[in-house]
């Protein structure tokens, strides 16, 4: 089928004006105006619509197409008219249009504005609206950003495995992935499910991280990412959180703590400058209708450095906004994680710009960070942004054998599961450090979007994995 | 840490000479000859090493590097020597050598040469063999060449879920997703699991294709593609079968099963060209060691027309290799699908180069593929690759509402199931199309590599999910 997407006329409309043109797409609203009416058109090949104009007397079946509904599949060709004292740039003049597919008056996106609730019940339909082609274009180029900004300084992308028999880390948060038979499943003598004959031989789940394969590749390659979906079977009902989502977990040989902050700025800058680039006209939606702060917001953070706090330096500025009477919900003290309230406090309010925190407590933090010299926290970082909260969590990793070992016996751990871990520190072991953004989350930073459900083709929380 | 990465040395050798740099790597091998010494060292940037020569008068701790084990890694400083009469371009000659970590006699990877079912024991390790470095940087750059062709096109990348309650394509071979406690499962009054206990509320699964979920979004978006891991939980242990592997799905509006071939041998030809420009070193070795017709086929690829025949003309082709002596283990007959021997007799012997196979009889293929004229075939395609076989998938979906519903109602198969994807017949429905690549298959089809377990940086297949 012949047609130029509607993306091409928009960057070419000057050397088509007066040519003859065929372009395909799905009515937004037809105004039929008894002798010449309007078709407004898109095939999603940009955000921009076209405007087709229709005549009664050059259209053989203008009633057939004057009764369409919303909705339907057109094609249409025509002479591209440039109209240079109209909003729109230009408009098709149609010669013929051809009904590809009807549409039907119970068709549920109707002009009058849904509620995103509505459209989570029709996620097959709701891509077809402005918000959401807004959002997964921007999703789309966030992740081609993202892929180019690693790869264009050498990083080897590494595709972790999703199934892993590894449960240590985060254990009853994590889905089982089974082939037994769950009505009936193979036992051994003392009752317990028999997993020898499961699948693969042992049980099995999703990871919720490829930090630990992706430093086997690290040692091999220096600078390697992973980019790929990632799992929590928590119970919980948040804006934040989803049981399906995308993690970038960046690993670098030869780099401390201060290298991976500089990476996550650059990489988060990089990403912003690209989508204020190619997503334009997305972007100035969303800043009208979703987040009048948006476009201020992301040129601000794309040229201007983060804040760096330590925990420690973090817990005092707590300390004295309690001080002040700000109130919070959760106590503020030393040693305690810090709450989404404390995060929102010093990213918004005391530094007003993206804010890594670094040097966390031992005990709130997992047992690969490597321990600093004063011997009570750990080489960790988070990185805070306004309106989310935590975006980014790293670390340096523990390089030294012995430390490890001690942290995971100290922790009470199984060291035979991390065996191949620990290889690594045998086998010529060097200083270095990752971090894992939360893609859903940075795509609700660029978007001003403030539910994860609405970032997500399909989400997947509790109690809903429909479509 | 300062560093230099080695690939940057490489790049900028004629700059540099004479220049005093610092490179951090693992010790591939050490040549101690009494008062000077050689130490190959490697950081992954490249495939390349460099040399490193050390000198027993100017280096303090000579003994203790001539010591080091293979896999340790060091911290080199200095001077980068141009010796355009040797193999290599230039060395290092040192001023000082820190060893960052040590390894010891036995580390894994030895000199003499490891067999690839070995290696498979060792897959943390084996990254940092010649053959993986290739293999997993050919997977990186074509991973990315495919995100570049497409998005270069205008495709939106779309992250479709993984996990799936639709269990309808593929039955009894997906991997059930579940929070329940499988010893001791909540049951209904009739002894079978009660699913609304689980985490999804109903019976979840990973999913087997994104393909479904890409129409949603190509209904919008015009243009899209994923590309994500999937999952089959099939009982075979072929080397070119994973229970985990990754798929590209690019799904086309406005489209037919001649634009998906198009598409198909544009892409492959796309990546092709890519992997040849980008891993030249990579691809050499692997030329020389693993596969020697490696290189002159896929230049051969990458710039001549895939050859097209229908699924009966190749059926007679089948047949006349028979009649003509050629003996198939498997039966050749219409109406019964090609088995990897023929498809291999095609693309091989027959044609000699990359052949898409069309117009499959209704009986062996999908539901949702589009009915042809003659009532009995659909506009399937497979694009079978010398050496691998079927590599792609792809078809032109059914669009018309009733000709796809008749289908579903022959099949048993239960519409409700099925009612949002049916609906993108009944609102605007479009003539559109669209393949699966098995990422895995294209990497050794790149590489040479005939066993999928050594493409995957982690492979789980039936019985393995180690690492």
């Amino acid at each position: 089928m012949k047609r130029t997407p509607i993306a091409q006329l928009f960057a070419n409309s000057q050397q088509l004006g007066g040519t003859t043109v065929t372009v395909c797409g799905w009515v937004r609203s037809i105004r039929d105006m008894k002798n010449f009416g309007f078709v407004i058109l898109n095939d999603g090949s940009c955000f921009n619509d076209v405007q087709v104009v229709m005549n009664r007397e050059t259209l053989a079946n203008y009633d057939d197409i004057a009764a369409q509904n919303t909705g339907a599949s057109l094609k249409v060709t025509g002479e591209l008219k440039l109209t240079p004292d109209a909003k729109q740039p230009f408009e098709i003049a149609a010669q013929s249009i051809e009904v590809l597919g009807a549409s039907s008056p119970d068709y549920p996106l109707q002009k009058k504005r849904a509620t995103t609730e509505f459209l989570r019940t029709i996620q097959h339909i709701r891509p077809r609206t402005n918000l959401f082609r807004a959002v997964f274009r921007i999703r789309s180029v966030a992740a081609m950003a993202i892929h180019e900004f690693f790869q264009s300084r050498g990083f080897v992308y590494v595709n972790t495995p999703i199934i892993t028999t590894n449960d240590a880390e985060g254990a009853g948060e994590m889905f089982r992935v089974t082939t037994l038979d769950m009505t009936n499943p193979p036992l051994n003598e003392d009752g317990t499910i028999d997993w020898s004959r499961d699948f693969f031989g042992k049980p099995a789940s999703l990871t919720v991280s490829g930090q630990l394969n992706a430093e086997n590749f690290a040692m091999a390659f220096g600078d390697v990412y992973t980019f790929g979906p990632t799992f929590r079977a928590e119970d919980s009902n948040t804006k934040r959180h989803a049981a399906e989502f995308w993690m970038v977990e960046p690993e670098m040989a030869f780099a401390d703590l201060n290298d991976d902050m500089d990476l996550a700025q650059a990489m988060l800058q990089s990403v912003i400058t690209t989508v204020l680039e190619q997503c334009a006209d997305e972007l100035n939606m969303l800043n009208r209708f979703v987040d009048k702060g948006l476009l201020e917001r992301l040129r601000h953070v794309a040229t201007s450095d983060f804040a760096r706090v330590t925990y420690t330096d973090a817990i005092a500025i707590l300390e004295q906004a309690v001080a002040d009477d700000h109130k919070f919900e959760y106590p503020v003290k030393w040693g305690v994680d810090l709450q989404t309230e404390h995060e929102r406090y010093l990213t918004e309010q005391h530094f007003g710009k993206p804010t890594f925190v670094t040097d966390y407590p031992a005990g709130i933090k997992a047992f690969y960070m490597r321990l600093n010299d004063d011997g009570k926290t750990v080489a960790a970082v988070d990185c805070l942004v306004p309106g989310i909260g935590e975006i980014i969590g790293g670390s340096q990793r523990e390089e030294r054998l012995e430390v490890l070992e001690r942290r995971i016996d100290e922790l009470g751990m199984d060291k035979e599961q991390y065996r191949y871990y620990l290889d690594l520190r045998r086998y010529g072991t060097v200083e270095h450090a990752g971090f894992g953004l939360g893609f859903e989350r940075l795509v609700m930073y660029l978007t001003g979007v403030d539910n994860i459900r609405d970032v997500l083709p399909h989400p997947r929380t509790v109690g809903h994995a429909e479509f």
